[in-house]
């Protein structure tokens, strides 16, 4: 069957030309507003005056990880559109996720710009680095990202706990559910927080969870800023009782080009924090990946099967 | 069998108090010049003329990795003193060589100065991080660091070759010797130096090895800054043949406090290494190692067995 397929985000020029090959007889279309004939839709948002104006509309791919919220609230009332997310990316944010980890146990940037004034206090001063191996971790959130960050943990010799929304009975005994964060929280030496933004996990973290982790944790977060509050995050830096953080996802973005710092509150002024321009995600060879997987998605879709990566609307995921 | 222990060097005064503790009935001296009564040394260099001042010494533990060639060769002529090396630290030591890889992939220091400016450039700009999974990590030197790198780097989804002075029957068909290196070399995105410094590999990674890598290669080194060649690192980083490198073991060393670059080439010029001051053995729980790993040692020697961690003198670890 013939779709057509709209293209608002998540692919340049090359990216459509690319997926044009791949989806010979698709008709495709690019622009910020979407073509009245739009049938399968890649955007990051859509507005339910935009959606009732496109009566063909019966699926939006988000072409990355993550969907809004507003996109959710949206599409609850329109069962006929079907919501899905890319994720060709997670082996590239698992890799940050452990970047950040070892580079916040290690001080890293702090090292790096030390050394580059000729100063090596750090090599046999303080802080000291934290040895992760038989150290515990604590993924939170374990869909595709987590799972590989929870076999990284453990060739490295840590104890890896994972919590999700709902244990699953075929999940294995190291998995639990979100109700049972608080008990694992005080042996948590890295908390790694892999889960996407839903209303469920919109602030988990905050002030109570930080403080029941052991004094000198780290903190890692790709999944998204709001995860984790933010007084209650930079609160437990400054007083050290986090001994570091590794941050990729943020609580204030850019809009446009000017400068703009990631939170309200001075993180840049922490020497315990290694930050990230949220770039989890991006890697030379990630491009190719999400062509290859947003085409086989459309092709699916074509054939009427619309199982693939979709989004459970009740649990935001 | 009582022993007299002298320590000159590896342990602080807290970690000599611990050590008597549990060896009980060991003499234990410290101090830069050896007791004349001195059985077994902990020292990190000695002269000929010491060595042959000291009558009863029949052991010198060098409380780190490695062997100053030096110590080797005064010690070629005197089999009556065995050389034993503290390897407490792999696990720390190989935690580091991963941060550095993946800290060096994702230009973790820089992206962090530039956020710390209110700078998100990065964030969809270049350099792209380079995806890990899939591609090639060859580990120059597979002795208790190596071993511990391979069994990381697999689980991120690379690919491992090994490279070791003599491939033993017993290793695993992904290890190979040291006279293979030149042909693993093209497909080794990630170069990653665990070795000791030997005469061996003394300038094993020149100019002609890193030119075989593949363009976009990373290079770590963990071992010693000797085995890699000053000039030839320094050119293929900023030529842009190798994307990054890691490098924690350096060219030149500071003497007591004052400031010192580590190289005498413009390493701090480079945006795409991350500079580490040789803390690769470093963590806060790699002390309490170190002295349960000596008293192991020295009980040893105390029972007339020599073999533990001994150094064979003809191969320099």
């Amino acid at each position: 069957m013939q779709l057509h397929l709209h293209i608002s985000a998540g692919f340049d020029e090359s990216g459509r030309e690319s997926l044009g090959r791949q989806l010979k007889g698709t008709v495709l279309t690019h622009g910020s507003e979407p073509h009245p004939e739009t049938q399968i839709w890649s955007t990051g948002s859509a507005s339910p005056e935009t959606l009732d104006a496109l009566p063909q509309l019966r699926g939006i791919i988000v072409p990355w990880a993550g969907v809004p919220e507003k996109l959710i609230e949206a599409l609850q009332t329109r069962p006929q559109i079907s919501l899905h997310n890319l994720h060709h990316n997670a082996d590239a944010t698992a890799e940050m996720a452990v970047a950040l980890l070892l580079s916040a146990s290690r001080q890293l940037p702090r090292a790096d710009r030390q050394i580059r004034e000729g100063c090596w206090g750090m090599r046999f001063g303080l802080p000291e680095p934290t040895l992760l191996h038989g150290r515990t971790a604590l993924i939170l959130g374990c869909g595709s990202i987590g799972i590989r960050v929870a076999r990284i943990c453990r060739a490295m010799g840590m104890k890896v706990v994972g919590v999700r929304r709902a244990k699953a009975p075929t999940d294995p005994t190291w998995m639990h559910g979100f109700s049972e964060l608080q008990s694992l929280l005080p042996k948590a030496h890295a908390l790694i927080v892999t889960a996407p933004l839903t209303s469920e996990t919109r602030g988990m973290i905050g002030a109570v969870e930080l403080a029941l982790m052991p004094p000198g944790g780290i903190l890692v977060n790709v999944g998204r800023g709001a995860i984790v509050d933010e007084e209650a995050l930079f609160g437990a830096l400054k007083s050290g009782h986090l001994a570091a953080a590794g941050i990729d996802t943020w609580y204030t973005y850019p809009k446009g080009d000017e400068a703009c710092l990631p939170s309200r509150f001075p993180f840049h002024e922490l020497e315990n924090v290694t930050m990230s321009p949220h770039r989890g995600g991006a890697a030379s060879q990630v491009e190719g990946e999400r062509i290859k997987h947003m085409a086989r998605l459309v092709r699916a879709l074509a054939t009427g099967d619309s199982s693939i990566c979709r989004v459970d609307l009740a649990r935001g995921y």
